[in-house]
């Protein structure tokens, strides 16, 4: 019988395999490929395209692509000017600032961006939790100028540590965001910024300033008094027009426009009906007058020192994170249903970048938005040009409609804002995570019921930590299993998976599923030594000759440390199958003492391990006759 | 050719898996394994002596053991004496707090212990960081009541929280502290002991309170005029004398007498001279008068509240787990060599038991030495009796021999604490470390670096932080390597490591070498789509078919979650291999409206997919013609 043997990989020196560990870990997806034996004047014109995606697909940009574009530049254009002045006013914004969002941001976008349908501007999640954290340190009531600079201020940093993590291709720190964690999180949030909007819902003047489900819910039931029925009515009515709106798109994709159209409908009728009844009289509270105008710059009210800086940086962080999150799972989204691709690093520089800019021009924190995009990409968007029609759209609202919205009710944005973020709950995601994997729903509870009863970033915090936990838990106890024969083959299975697998008299054979490292290598000494006793119980009593050897399958080793090689160095009549590249590398360097990579001791199947070490023993004991 | 069929493992349900999971994290050892099928009786014996280790060894103790005991317990006893006093100084405490806790503990010990070798009694290392971390608080020399009451509050939480590890199971935390960690930590450790004596060795009387490199520096540096070469030649005599007997006994261990008698030695040689010379004139610094007696009891004396409660129990969890590291490492190293085993969870509970009894009677933190149980050792101890013996010795000691040390100089006792740490710097260890893993001397040199610029605590978190974020970035960039086919077998391994594999034509071969799970899921995907690109690149220019089949070797892929299992939907043309157990079991119960788990996606091994898949393919070229 032939035996094959196992060898290491070709030496590589250190500095080579430093440069190619670095290399798969912060470019991934090495992006220098296309720059490959290219001319010199056609690398400037890649690096360019690179850099401003505009340069690739702009000049292949056609008339039918324009009306495409047109049409669903307009229909989120519809969506964005209300939930633009509704998200606004959820960070405790002027409502004004909530437009100017929409217009900078989306334009910088088109330019930089690589996603084709995302829909740029503001975001529910991403407004409550900025209107939140800065409303720890100041009220945005008594100190409106102050709470606006903060905001533009926690904007630029947020857009800042957004490129950076681009720039310094760390895009990989958002993917500890599980999706069980976002799912949690999201429906929280969800909860969180309803309960908020039943301020506006049941037209209550004094409400809490807290986030939490539980002040916010004795403030509503202790305020009874300050409840006006018209308020309640004119919500109920359009919160009911939404929804069905909303339930109509969901079932015939087709009709996208009608919950498109409706928050954009909402606003007229019920501005309409507050200008025709004078119901701003009678209880219904409204918007109020909003200064006409483009955007004015804001470089100068940015914070770069002072005792809110703090503040100022942690709500950039934890925006930016939450923010990016968003964008770049709605960019990939898309990307994956049309089949082409994003860049996840590109896409932080861009979106971060879209923030500076807006920092210093009157916006707060933007990206791109779930809902929006959907519309966008239902409406038959084909590049980023429906963002700048958007944009253009919302310019001149901007410049010339701003009177109108001077008797919109705040009840019907409230209902905009319910009927936005309640698609964000996702039950039947939920119901999956709970079938497939326990822990994950654990971690999603946790997500939800932390960000509901304790804070949005202790939720999200207590949710990542908890992911993290459960990944290091795995290390620290990896599976162990036993393998046995498939009869009639060379095949080596889980014993306990394969009920027709047997054992091999005289042997025990193991497979270590885990990168073996300090973290384990105590845990599997004691285990293996467990297994081997429970085998001597087991084969000891039936025949005399009991183990003879322990095979190590290490197929699924893919990594080992000091501490890890010396795992080995304590078990006899230990034969190891299959070390993987690296393994075998280390297992030879600390090998000079030791005989583990002597050829009798190293197999590449099982099959050939136990095959050999058979006709060993058959040697001896004829031998011994 | 027959096809074997993946299966996925036998049905549990969840509560079953709940169970199992929680066994093997938190009982991997199975302790109630011996208490099956036993009767009532026994199960209360056996039941007693798990608690009671004394319990089964004692009863079969004989005058043998008794001799060998006895000369080990002598010798250690030399050895703890001149320690005692020496480690109580580091910790800033009065000298005879160190005779007291080389009394009590080792007879708490002896009756919980597990381990026959362990010589119990105070160490450098804990006493070092508990005499710095109160030392920020509360200074030693203003108001030493106070100082000596954290000190026995802080050993009262080690206690705490070392007994309360072991009664948990949580005891897998200090595997947290790998090997590289322990190296750089102690190496740098012994480097900050051994400059804190020069304070003693080179008699200043004003140093500096700091423990940093620099600042024990520049005060030695400004204070030559403080130095006194009476104590300097002294020290200097003394300290040779004592390197020289270590390394008597280093070359040969029979004559480790040398070596263990050299401390006690030095100490009453010193105290002669001193007292011949009447040198505590002439600029020679001594003890001075120490009380007699045994220890008084000090439970009144523990703080549980007021203003350094947080200082108290930070310092506790701290030497806790740095003096329950050295105590378990120890014993587990000396039962591997004399092969019995030691049960780290009890040895926990022995440990911090031993601690809080010691809280109460005056004793500050203990553990298992490494030095004093490696003479232990050698000395042949056989059980705790060696413990046992010391103790009786320390405390006749204490009764009637205390008169005699008031004349040994300070200037011996730095003598034995350097010569005693020096020994901790691993020079060949780390060498060891260096050839096997770069990353792991990473983690070693900040440890190191760490400890000697910055501080203990933080310098041990800086390596223990870097040795989880060396494991995480492991997962989040998992390898994956292309398998080809070995020639003439069945067997399919690695490209790049196996330079006889060759690639079959048509396919991509795949192995994933980690848990798919939210870490990782991202790249994975990015990883595969660049491997396709590469592949198409390659292979596409010289045949038309290019890629006709992926196939994904699971084999190493230990676990995944709910992010890892949508992996698998985007990609096309899959073949899935071999996936392990709950891998099979999720994918399974995430299918239901994918087509990952139909027999044709599945197959048992590499080799049989792609015989199948090449048999399809056949077929369908043959019926096309």
């Amino acid at each position: 019988m032939e035996v094959h043997k196992v060898v290491p990989p070709p030496h590589k020196s250190s500095f080579q395999k430093v440069k190619a560990r670095l290399k798969e870990t912060f470019f991934p997806d090495d992006p220098i490929r296309q720059f490959k034996g290219q001319p010199w004047k056609q690398k400037l014109v890649l690096g360019a395209q690179y850099v401003f995606p505009i340069l690739q697909w702009g000049p292949n940009y056609t008339l039918k692509l324009l009306k495409s574009d047109i049409v669903s530049g307009l229909t989120i254009a519809s969506l964005a000017i209300p939930q633009g002045i509704s998200y606004a006013k959820l960070a405790n914004l002027p409502p004004i600032v909530g437009l100017y969002s929409s217009f900078v941001p989306p334009l910088v976008y088109a330019v930089l961006g690589s996603s084709r349908d995302l829909a740029v501007g503001p975001v529910s999640i991403a407004s409550l939790i900025m209107g939140s954290m800065l409303r720890q340190e100041v009220s945005p009531s008594k100190d409106p100028l102050l709470f606006l600079q903060l905001a533009f201020s926690s904007t630029f940093f947020a857009g800042l540590f957004q490129a950076s993590l681009g720039i310094l291709r760390l895009g990989f720190i958002i993917d500890f965001l599980s999706k069980a964690t976002l799912i949690g999180f999201m429906a929280g949030a969800a909860i969180i910024v309803s309960l908020q909007q039943l301020k506006a819902l049941l037209g209550i003047t004094n409400f809490t300033k807290q986030m939490g489900l539980v002040p916010v819910l004795s403030s509503v039931f202790h305020r009874t008094n300050e409840w006006s029925w018209q308020t309640i009515l004119m919500g109920f009515c359009f919160l009911v027009m939404l929804l069905v709106a909303r339930h109509v798109s969901m079932r015939k994709p087709k009709l996208f426009w009608v919950s498109a159209g409706a928050p954009l409908a909402s606003v007229i009728l019920s501005t309409l009906l507050v200008f025709a009844f004078k119901a701003q009289h009678h209880g219904i509270s409204v918007i109020g007058k909003l200064q006409e105008g483009l955007n004015p710059p804001s470089w100068n009210m940015l914070h770069f020192h002072g005792s809110h800086l703090g503040l100022v940086m942690r709500t950039g962080l934890i925006t930016g994170i939450i923010s990016l999150t968003e964008g770049i799972a709605v960019g990939r989204t898309f990307a994956a249903l049309k089949n082409y691709q994003v860049d996840g690093n590109k896409e932080m520089i861009a979106i971060g970048m879209m923030n500076m800019v807006g920092s210093s021009t009157s916006c707060y924190v933007t990206t791109g938005a779930f809902s929006r995009s959907a519309v966008n990409h239902n409406a038959g968007a084909k590049t980023a040009v429906s963002n700048i029609i958007m944009a253009v759209t919302v310019m001149v609202t901007l410049l010339f409609l701003m009177p109108l919205f001077q008797y919109t009710p705040n009840v019907v944005l409230g209902a905009i804002i319910v009927t936005a973020v309640i698609g964000l709950i996702d039950v039947p995601a939920a119901y999956c995570i709970w079938k497939i994997d326990k822990f994950d729903f654990l971690v999603m509870l946790c997500a939800f019921f932390g960000v509901i009863f304790i804070s949005v970033q202790e939720g999200l915090a207590i949710a990542v930590g908890l992911s993290i936990f459960k990944v290091l838990l795995q290390i620290t106890r990896p599976k162990t299993v036993t393998l046995g024969n498939i009869p009639g083959t060379n095949i080596y299975r889980n014993l306990h998976q394969y009920k027709e697998a047997a054992r091999v008299p005289g042997f025990l054979i193991l497979s270590i599923e885990a990168p073996i490292n300090f973290a384990n290598t105590t845990y599997l000494n004691e285990r293996i030594l467990r297994w081997i006793e429970e085998y001597e119980a087991e084969e000891g009593t039936k025949k005399p000759s009991g183990l003879r050897f322990l095979i190590l399958d290490l197929s699924a080793v893919s990594a080992i440390d000091t501490s890890g090689v010396s795992l080995f160095k304590d078990l006899r009549k230990l034969v190891l199958v299959n070390p993987l590249g690296e393994v075998m590398e280390k297992l030879q360097r600390a090998d000079e003492a030791d005989d583990l990579s002597r050829p009798d001791c190293l197999f590449l199947t099982v099959g050939e391990a136990v095959a050999s070490l058979l006709s060993i023993v058959k040697g001896q004991s004829s031998s011994h006759v």
